[in-house]
C-alpha cells in the first residue's frame, strides 16, 4: 500500500474522477462551502437561477465581513438579502459583527478530514485543522452548493518539514513570511504545501492558520496541515471536541518535492512596499517612521495575536502621531479579549478600535496618509489596496508592528527594551455561538429579499441553431476584464444588480457601446478581439453582463484562461481564428452568422463564421468540451445543471 | 441688584459689547473653543490666513470623530493637518479613537462659568457643566480663537422649572423629546433654554448633556444648566475637581418665559420619521417591525446610556435580523464599559461594536436597508442623514431602543417582562487622558502637514479702486448655496482644497462656467441673481470657492441672510438692486463696472453700477456696515484681522 501524505489522503477520501498524478484533472467532492458577502451575492444569484432548493453539501456557511460601510443602502440591502438567501437555501448565516469569515469557520465548523471551497482567496487557511481547502470563482462554489464536484489541476505537494522552536518574538508570521522570501509571489503556483514535522509543536491551531492563509500569496492552491494533538486541543477549547479525528500522513510518506525550515534560525521579517514577497530582516528597514500600526486579518486571526501586543503595551502609550488600529477578527475573539482585560490594556495605552471585521485589509478604512509608512498584520500589501495610491504598506508580525507601534518607528522587537510577554493559551474560552444563524429544515417558504439594488440573475435562453447579427465592437490586443467590465466606486456597487452593471460594459473603451447594444434589432451580437482577449481579474461579470447586452459569441486569436471559461459557462461561444490574417479582413458593424452552432462544435473543431457584409467564409476553432457544449445548448452552465437536477 | 439667572450671569461676565436685551447685538468674550475635523481643517485653514501665532482662547480643542472612514488618503491627510495645526497654534488634539467632541470636552474640558464657541451646531451640550456654549459657522470659531469676541442677538431666556422624579423606565432623552413635543424644530429659535428646579437631582451631568444637546433640534441658541453639586461630583469623578465652582440662578432671578415639565408625569416618547419634533408615546407606534437598534452619539453619549442597555440584555440575545449598534462616545467610556464588565455582555448578546465617534449620527455608516425602521439614540433623523434616501428613522432613549432590539419590534420598555435596571454611577471611573496631545508651549516652528489635497486658503487681494467685468453667469430666484457649491460624495472630500472645490462651483447649474471664469482676461467677475440668492446650508465654501475664480461683486434684488454675510466676509461687493426690474435690463455677458468702490459704499447706502455693453446705469444698495466695508476693503475679513492683530 502506498504511504500516503495528509493530502493525498484528503484528496483520495474526496477523489469523483481523476488520478492524483501532478498535472492531471482531478474531480474532488466537497463536504463544505464558505462565501463572503463581497461575492456571496453572486452565488446566491447562480444558486438561485440553478432552481434547486436546498444545499447540498454538509454544510454551507455565508459570512458578512467585507463590505461593513453602509454609507447607503446597498450594503445593508444585499446583507439582508444574503440572510434570506441563506434560510431559503438551508445554509448557516454569520451577520455583520461576527467577524471575519476564516477564524470564524475554524472556531465553530472547520473539521479534519473534509474539503471546503469558498469564494474567497484565503479560504485554504482552513488547511490549518487537516481540511483541504480551495478558494474558487463564485459559479464553482454555487455548483458546490449544488452537490457537484470541483475540478482542478492535481497540484504537485511539497513537504515542509519544520524543525526546531519558536524564538522570543518570533511567531507564525515569520514562518509565512520565510516561505515568502524563498518562493515570493508565484513560486506556489500549481503545489500545495503541507507542513510537518517537530516544529509543528511551536504552532497552535490559529498560528497554523496564519501560514495557511498566506500560502495564497505564493500562489498555491492550497495548504495543509496534519490533524493532531493540537488541532485536539484546539476543537475541545471550542467546545466541539467530538468534531475531531486524526489525520497523520503515513509514515516515510512521500512528497513531490521537500522542504525543510528551521525555526530557531528565523528572524523577525518585514514584506516591504509593494508585494507580499518583497521580504527583509526587520533590522535592514528599522529606523523608519511609521504613521500606523495594524493589528488584525484573516492573517492573523488568533487570541494570541491580540493579547501579546497587550501585554505589550501595558502600562506603556502610544506616541501621538500614531494610530494603532485593532481590528478584532472575531465576536467571540472579542468578548474574550474583553473578559480577560486584554482589550482595556490596549485601549488605555492608545489604541484605536474597529468592528470585528476584514476591515482595512479590503480597503474598507484605516487608509493611510499620503506618503506615511503603516505596519500592518494582514496578508497582502498590493499598490493601492489599503485605498490610497502609492501607499506604503509593510506586512509583518504582531509583535512587531506592535513594537513600531510604541516606538513610531519600525524596530525589531528584539532590540526593544522588554522581556518577551509569554502567551499561555487559557484552557476555556466563552464560546460564542449566538449570533450564528442556523439554516431552517424547510426553507421552502422563505422570500428572497431583493432592495432595489439586488436583482435575480437574467434568464440566459439556448443559442439558435442558427445565429447571425453584427460585429458590435472590435478591440485589439490584451483587452482586460477591467476594460470589459470596470470595477471601482461606481461599479462596484452594482455587483449584485445585473441590469445596472451592464450600463458601463465597455464604457472605457468605447462610450457608446452601451447604445449600439440597447438600438439592436437583431437577436444579438459578436466582439471581435485580437489576442489575449480578457486577461486579468478572474471577475465573472465580464461574462455576464456582456450576455445580458446580446453578447453570443467571441471571435479572438487568443484568450485569457479564466474569461474563456466564463464565456463558456454563460453560454457565449469564444472562437478562435484558425488563420489570424482574417482578423484584419472582418470591420466593426460586418454582419456575421454561425450556422449549425451546436452541432457544429459537437462534430468538428472547427466551424465557419461568415461575414454577410463582405461575403467571406473564415475557419474559427473551439476548444470545448463536450460539457461545455452543452453549456452553450442550454444557454449557460446554470441552464445545464437545471437540467441535470 | 438685579437678580440674575445662570444665563444673565454667564453673559454678563463675558459681556464686551452691547445690552443684555433680548434682540440686540451683543458681543461675548470667549474662553474656549471647540472644532470637530469635518469643519475644522477650514477654520485652521482661516487661522492660519490670519497669521496669528497662537490661539488667544484660555483653551481651543480640536477632535477628530467625524470622518473616521478612512477609504483613501484624504480624510487620513485631514487629519494630520489637525494635528499640524494644533501642535502650531497651541490647541489641544484629540485623535481619531478618541471619541466624540461634546462629551470628551465635558469630561476634560469643561469648566462652569466660561464661554465655548464650537463649529459643530451641538456645541451647547456643554451647558450642561454651566457653561454658555454656542455652535456657530468656522470663521466665527477662527475669529474666537483669535481673541475676538463672538457677536449674536441677546436671545430671550426660557426658563425650565423641572419638577418630580423620574419614573422607571424613563430617562433624560424623554426629557429633551417632551421639549421637542411642545416646541417642535422651530419653537426654540432666538431663545436659551435654562433648566432649573427639584427635578434636576434626578439627571447627571450626562443626562443633563442629553438634554442641552437637542436643544438645539429646537433651533435654541443654546442651552443653560447650574452648576451644582451633581456637576460637582462629575468633575470629581472626572478627577478635576478643582475646575468645579458653583453657578446658581439668584434666588428669585426672573426668566423671558417660564415653563414648568414634570418629570414624573413623563412616559416613553419617540420622534417617527422623518423630524425630531415629530414627537408620539412610544406606544402609540408599539409592534412595528425593527431592522436595527443604534446606540450611542453625543445626544446619548454618558457611561449610564450604554450600561442600561447592558444590563437589558444580560443573559438574552438578539434576535436574527435585528443589528444592535453600540457606537461608544469617549474611549473613556469604552475602557470603563470594559472594565466594568458591561461591554462583555453588550457583544455576548450579539451587539455590533463600532469604534468610537459619530459615525452613522452623521452618516458615516450603519444606514438602513431599504425601507427599514432603525431607532436611534442619536439627536436628529432628518430625511436621508443616515445614507439612505427615504429611511425610516426613529429617534428615543436607550431604554426604547434596547427594548426594540431585544424584541424586534418598537415597544414601550415598561412592556417588557423585565425589572428596571437601576443603574448607580461609579464612584471612580478609570480616568483616560492618554491620547489627548496638549499644546506644545512654542509651536513656532512647526510646519503646517498638507497632503496633496490639503492647501492654505487662497490670498484675496483688496479690491480695485475701479472695477469692471462681465457678468458670467445670471441666474434666477432662489439659488442655494448647494447650487453655487455642491456638497455629496464627489466634492466634500475636496473641502480641504479650494482651487479643486472652485472646479464645481455651479456645475449643476451651467457645466460652462468653471472654463469661462478660467479663460477670463479681466480682473473678476460680476453675478446676477434674482431674490433670494445663496438661501439653504451655511457652507462658506459657497463663498470662498467663487471668489477664488474672481467673483468680485453679486446683484441680486435679494440674499439668504447667511450666505450675504458670508459673500461680505470674504470680499466679495453683495448689492441690491434699487429697482428690481433693473435686473431685467442686465445680460449674462455685459459688461459692468462699479467706481470708487469702497468711497462709494461708505458715503452711501447706494452705488451706482455701470452696464458698458448698454450703456446704461443702476442704482444698487448695499446694507453693508463700517466693519462689512472694512472686509471690502481689505479683500476679506480675515485680511482686516491682520491688519488688527
Amino acid at each position: 500500500m502506498a504511504r500516503l501524505n495528509v493530502t493525498q489522503k484528503l484528496i483520495e477520501s474526496h477523489l469523483v474522477s481523476g488520478q492524483m498524478t501532478p498535472g492531471e484533472e482531478i474531480g474532488l467532492a466537497i463536504d463544505q462551502t464558505l462565501t463572503q458577502d463581497a461575492t456571496g451575492t453572486l452565488v446566491m444569484q447562480e444558486f438561485e437561477a440553478m432552481r434547486i432548493d436546498r444545499v447540498r453539501t454538509e454544510l454551507s456557511a455565508q459570512y458578512v465581513d467585507h463590505n461593513l460601510f453602509q454609507e447607503d443602502f446597498k450594503n445593508p440591502d444585499d446583507h439582508l438579502f444574503l440572510q434570506s438567501a441563506c434560510r431559503k437555501f438551508g445554509v448557516w448565516f454569520s451577520p455583520a459583527g461576527n467577524g471575519v469569515s476564516h477564524p470564524v469557520h475554524q472556531e465553530r465548523f472547520g473539521i479534519p478530514g473534509k474539503t471546503l471551497v469558498g469564494s474567497d482567496s484565503h479560504t485554504p487557511a482552513a488547511g490549518a485543522l487537516g481540511m483541504l481547502a480551495i478558494g474558487a470563482g463564485g459559479l464553482e462554489v454555487a455548483l458546490a452548493m449544488a452537490g457537484k464536484p470541483l475540478y482542478l489541476k492535481m497540484p504537485q505537494v511539497v513537504g515542509v518539514e519544520l524543525t526546531g522552536e519558536l524564538p522570543d518574538w518570533i511567531s507564525a508570521k515569520d514562518v509565512v513570511l520565510e516561505m515568502l522570501r524563498r518562493y515570493d509571489v508565484k513560486g506556489g503556483t500549481g503545489k500545495i504545501f503541507e507542513y510537518y514535522g517537530p516544529g509543528l509543536e511551536a504552532l497552535s491551531a490559529m498560528d497554523r492558520h496564519v501560514i495557511a492563509n498566506m500560502g495564497t500569496e505564493m500562489g498555491a492552491t492550497t495548504t495543509v496541515f496534519p490533524s493532531d494533538g493540537e488541532v485536539r486541543r484546539f476543537l475541545a477549547q471550542q467546545e466541539r471536541g467530538d468534531d475531531w479525528h486524526e489525520l497523520l500522513a503515513d509514515d516515510g510518506a512521500d512528497y513531490d518535492e521537500r522542504i525543510s525550515l528551521d525555526l530557531t534560525s528565523l528572524e523577525p521579517l518585514i514584506a516591504l512596499p509593494s508585494s507580499p514577497g518583497n521580504i527583509k530582516p526587520v533590522r535592514e528597514v528599522a529606523g523608519e517612521e511609521i504613521y500606523q500600526a495594524y493589528i488584525g486579518s484573516s492573517a492573523n486571526p488568533g487570541f494570541r495575536d491580540f493579547a501579546v501586543p497587550a501585554m505589550m503595551v501595558e502600562g506603556r502609550r502610544i506616541p501621538p502621531g500614531v494610530s494603532f488600529d485593532i481590528n478584532p477578527t472575531s465576536r467571540q475573539i472579542l468578548e474574550n479579549l474583553t473578559n480577560q482585560s486584554y482589550l482595556s490594556r490596549l485601549i488605555h495605552a492608545g489604541a484605536r478600535l474597529h468592528q470585528a471585521g476584514c476591515n482595512g485589509c479590503i480597503g474598507m478604512g484605516q487608509a493611510p496618509a499620503t506618503g506615511r509608512n503603516s505596519l500592518r498584520t494582514v496578508p497582502r500589501n498590493f499598490p493601492g489596496r489599503s485605498g490610497t495610491p502609492e501607499d506604503r504598506v509593510f506586512l509583518c508580525s504582531p509583535e512587531t508592528a506592535t513594537a513600531a507601534a510604541l516606538t513610531g518607528k519600525i524596530i525589531d522587537p528584539r532590540d526593544l527594551d522588554m522581556d518577551y510577554p509569554h502567551f499561555q493559551e487559557p484552557k476555556t474560552l466563552t464560546i460564542n455561538r449566538e449570533m450564528l444563524v442556523a439554516p431552517l429544515d424547510d426553507g421552502g417558504l422563505v422570500e428572497l429579499v431583493k432592495g432595489p439594488n439586488v436583482k435575480s440573475l437574467p434568464e440566459f435562453d439556448p443559442i439558435p441553431a442558427e445565429f447571425s447579427g453584427p460585429v458590435l465592437l472590435k478591440v485589439g490586443d490584451d483587452v482586460s476584464t477591467d476594460e470589459i467590465m470596470p470595477a471601482g466606486a461606481e461599479v462596484l456597487p452594482l455587483r449584485s444588480n445585473i441590469p445596472a452593471i451592464a450600463k458601463h460594459v465597455f464604457k472605457a473603451i468605447d462610450r457608446d457601446f452601451n447604445q449600439r447594444a440597447r438600438d439592436l434589432d437583431s437577436d444579438g451580437f459578436f466582439i471581435v478581439a485580437g489576442r489575449n482577449y480578457g486577461q486579468g481579474s478572474s471577475r465573472e461579470h465580464a461574462a455576464i453582463a456582456p450576455r445580458y447586452l446580446g453578447l453570443r459569441a467571441v471571435c479572438a486569436i487568443s484568450y485569457g484562461r479564466i474569461h474563456w471559461q466564463n464565456l463558456a459557462n454563460f453560454g457565449v461561444v469564444p472562437l478562435t481564428f484558425a488563420d489570424p490574417d482574417d482578423l484584419d479582413a472582418i470591420e466593426q458593424g460586418d454582419e456575421l452568422a454561425l450556422d449549425d452552432i451546436v452541432d457544429a462544435l459537437e462534430s468538428s473543431e472547427e466551424i465557419t463564421l461568415y461575414n454577410k457584409t463582405k461575403d467571406r467564409h473564415y475557419t474559427m476553432r473551439h476548444g470545448l468540451s463536450p460539457r461545455q457544449i452543452g453549456m452553450i445548448r442550454h444557454g449557460s452552465l446554470i441552464n445545464l445543471v437545471r437540467t441535470e437536477s
